[in-house]
């Protein structure tokens, strides 16, 4: 572990990879979840995906919530897609920054998009010039980037192959994400070690997954490691429902508190995530794993 | 973050500090556990403790747990106690390993047994003849060392007076504690950067709490900055009873999978942990809020 970063951008997901596996919930609920994470203080948030609206109903409703982000000032708004249609019908709705996700494992991939992992890398090019030429922003992120759940561990080189393509394209930001929230500090460690060099100045973030509990481990592990751009959810939304106490993202507020205490500033706060965490659990209409939300800060001094 | 170990050793806390404040159970659930704990290959236990049974009523069957320990080969059992008066109880059950806690904290040692940090401090010399003209080991574990709930953060000299005292006293054991789950990794690395000069050569363990969602992430960094003796428990056991899904004690398996992932070698495997995270949630009859118990390892490759 060298240098801590001075400063981490965390991004909420809580829109999106938090709210893609529940059952749907009506926009006017997402609006108020929305409007407390926007509270927080997060600069940047995913607010949804332009993807199959059968394959994710919970996020059917992408282009009416495109409608509503111009009222949240001072925040990124940003939403996946997973196909040059996907990014067409993102920038048509007023999103002005894209991820394009390419998991690196073909299981998955397959299983995801119906694509190989090279035939979905090989698509980025397109994706890169719909973005440019409207003027949005791209990032590439790398699913699967540790294991895989049909396909096990994921050979690093499949990373890296994807990683070199996306910045030969001209990407804007990449990101590895450990999808099945399987991947520990060493592993976490050891692939920035190898990605890092190949990334030619884009900014690398990390997407971790709190599953077998090693979630912040592996995001501290990942900002030991150089990276400041780590994905996060209020109250850890994105567990799957049917496993109540299972644990999705990691959670904004959890992640809040261990940089604060590691003394590496974010723009967040704290209470406003844990008032957040609150509003999601209200929304989902079940317990969310968050921590701090059962336990709250410590006593500062 | 310089090399870390080959091996870590896991002292197993559930019987102890996982059920010291759940509703009693009876002696034959904990052999029961005890039992399944033992399945796991793990070489140290932490069985009882000798303290008021008024104040623990979930331990105030320790000599009669002690009894039966001679059954199970193969495995150190220790016991905590926080007197004189208690080593005494200790070793007349039988026991040859014992720890003292000394909170550093005031306001925790005032609350905890009724005596100033210093006092509790200066009785480690009467502990260590005790256990020693018994033939005993004793570890001297440093309650509050980075928070206190009432006095809020530790000043790390408390600390360090502590391990100073315990070391001249000729303990054969040091731990640091993180009794109520606030540290961070940073300050666990700062923390036992401090440490480690003033200990002398003597065994130094760190005991985490997942309370605010950095247990892992902590203990991963204690291993990082050389410490290579855990303490943990089956399922994350000893979360209050009374807020359901608060995390207690790191869970076992949660720490082998962190660990074995990372590289390191540990004595428990993380199958049978797993199968007595699931006894321990039977014996106390509320969920645990270990990761693995509900997500189970990952397709290894």
């Amino acid at each position: 572990m060298t240098g801590l970063p001075a400063h981490v951008d965390i991004r909420d997901v809580s829109l999106r990879d938090g709210l893609q596996i529940e059952t749907p919930i009506p926009l006017s609920a997402k609006l108020e979840l929305l409007a407390a994470v926007a509270a927080t203080g997060v600069r940047e948030m995913e607010a949804t995906a332009f993807v199959s609206p059968s394959k994710v109903p919970a996020l059917a409703d992408a282009a009416e919530l495109a409608a509503e982000l111009h009222n949240f000032d001072g925040i990124e708004f940003s939403a996946l897609v997973a196909s040059p249609n996907g990014a067409k019908r993102a920038i048509a709705a007023g999103l002005r920054s894209i991820e394009y996700v390419v998991s690196a494992a073909d299981g998955h991939s397959r299983s995801n998009v119906g694509r190989s992992s090279a035939e979905a890398t090989a698509q980025i090019p397109e994706i890169v010039t719909i973005a440019h030429d409207s003027g949005a922003a791209v990032e590439v992120i790398v699913a699967t980037a540790w294991d895989c759940p049909f396909d096990g561990p994921t050979p690093p080189q499949r990373v890296l192959d994807i990683v070199t393509a996306a910045t030969d394209a001209g990407v804007d930001r990449l990101a590895i994400a450990d999808t099945i929230g399987t991947t520990t500090p060493r592993r976490v460690a050891d692939l920035i070690a190898l990605v890092r060099p190949r990334i030619d100045g884009v900014p690398l973030g990390a997407h971790f997954h709190n599953t077998r509990g090693a979630g912040l481990a592996s995001a501290y592990a990942a900002v030991g490691a150089g990276v400041a751009r780590l994905d996060a959810s209020v109250g850890g939304l994105g567990g799957c429902p049917f496993a109540p106490g299972a644990s999705g993202n990691i959670a904004t507020e959890d992640l809040v508190y261990l940089l604060r205490d590691s003394g590496i500033h974010v723009d967040v706060d704290i209470q406003a995530a844990i008032a957040a965490a609150r509003v999601a659990q209200q929304a989902v209409g079940h317990d969310l794993p968050s921590s701090l939300l059962r336990a709250g800060d410590r006593i500062l001094g």
